[in-house]
């Protein structure tokens, strides 16, 4: 697959850094971005090296074969069903939304089905937001995981497992459900967690503050709109998720109260067993 | 104050480091360690450029005019009082645990009213343990607290004043509760919440894990037995933090439940003010 003109759909540090990989890795031939707010629109196009930056997303699609949508998960739906509208029924349309199973939902009925939709989540987030912090590299080595359905075309797979592995990320295969269920437990409940954490430091204590609590809670810089719609996206599994945190802090409170040492061991080697399984 | 003979009583990653950096400052003449250990006496001893490395606490508190235990927390307050029972009346005693009361309770009535011991906590710890770590920069910009109680001979906080300043740490005084409490939040409670978080990842979500997981499990990596040993230590203080945090998770549940979408950008907003305010 060669990628003629490659559109990105709102290009903040995911968008920008999509259009930067591509460039370096010579992905597309051209590279367009669409930015709603005319401000920002002159900075994006230099900052990440697009060929232009258009306000008008039908105007970008319809030059495109290939189109990211990277706006924020609410309004994903929308924006994917306005490019696949104009878009060549050739034409890749993908987004790089943090859920998937809400997307599938909102988009039922109002896609053609020669369309060539199919979801794409890379999993590279960062609690910095913006084109002014995308870097070319962003994805390289990183897991995106694709969301087909049963409607999908697997032409449409194809073409986003072509366009991933060319930006240098790995690509997995999953349903929209499955996805939204581990992403609640491995990345919407950890920044739901910090997020918890930092909300409880009193200004007194943050002098107090050293390596262990920056690292628990840094995703919780994150924009607070942002999470908001992702958490709101997949509440059912982020619930769940939440509840099961919520009875293992319960198991340490236990053996706290109770003083019960190889409980507490128990409990700790559990956590550094599976965190050493991560490696950094 | 000049040091002629720093001894360090645990030669691993914050009594390596303690020796290291005193080294490269020359904050003493002569810097010896005591590790029980024999196998691993030459290691350490080479490792951390001291002068000597011996097998006897008392041999090396007698020569020593600046002794600094850094075992696990629930040794301190036996080597503590070990040390003191035959060191110089004006050579200074001081520790490097997490916790503070507890050691303080140990110690009552078990040290020479000359004796110039007071507790020290550098906020400088790390998921990494051992002398094979040890760097001597670790200190450096980090806050150290000094918890002076009633019985602490001023010389003795003036002395470890000076020996931390000289390490290139800043000095904070605190009562020994007012430590534990403060740290409770800001170390305790995230290590336990790490390692409740990691303990709830399936294997077979390990490689669905992104920055997000891995910053806020990542002090999980300690070694259990050392923050059972904290934990335990400070189980008061720690019991009502995990409440506090349980009480927040349970404000964004609620909010999750009901869809409460001002809610719950109030709490990750607040979430990021206060993240925001520690820097990175």
């Amino acid at each position: 697959m060669t990628i003629h003109t490659l559109a990105i759909v709102g290009v903040g540090l995911i968008g920008g850094s999509i259009a930067l990989g591509a460039r370096a890795r010579r992905v597309a031939e051209r590279i367009i971005g669409v930015e709603v707010d005319p401000l920002t629109r002159d900075f994006v196009r230099d900052r990440c090296s697009l060929d232009e930056c258009l306000g008008d997303v039908a105007a970008a699609a319809r030059q495109a074969d290939a189109i990211v949508v990277c706006t924020p998960v609410d309004q994903i739906a929308d924006q994917v069903a306005r490019v696949a509208a104009v878009s060549s029924t050739t034409a890749l349309v993908t987004d790089v939304g943090s859920t998937k199973g809400q997307i599938v939902r909102e988009l039922a009925g109002r896609l053609k089905p020669a369309c060539r939709y199919v979801g794409s989540h890379p999993l590279s987030g960062s609690e910095k937001q913006g084109a002014g912090f995308a870097h070319g590299e962003l994805l390289r080595d990183k897991v995106v995981v694709l969301t087909p359905t049963e409607q999908t075309s697997p032409e449409a797979v194809e073409q986003a497992r072509h366009l991933w592995l060319a930006m240098g990320a790995r690509v997995t295969l999953m349903s929209p459900a499955a996805h939204d269920e581990a992403l609640a437990l491995t990345s919407h409940l950890p920044h739901l967690l910090a997020a918890a954490l930092a909300g409880i430091l009193p200004a007194e204590l943050r002098g107090l503050t050293a390596g262990g609590f920056r690292d628990t809670t840094r995703v919780a810089g994150g924009e607070p709109e942002l999470w908001t719609g992702i958490l709101l996206h997949n509440r059912e599994a982020v619930l769940e998720a939440v509840k099961k945190l919520e009875s293992n802090i319960s198991h340490f409170r236990a053996a706290l109260e109770t003083g019960d040492r190889p409980a507490l061991d128990a409990l700790l080697a559990l956590g550094k067993r599976n965190r050493d399984a991560l490696g950094n």
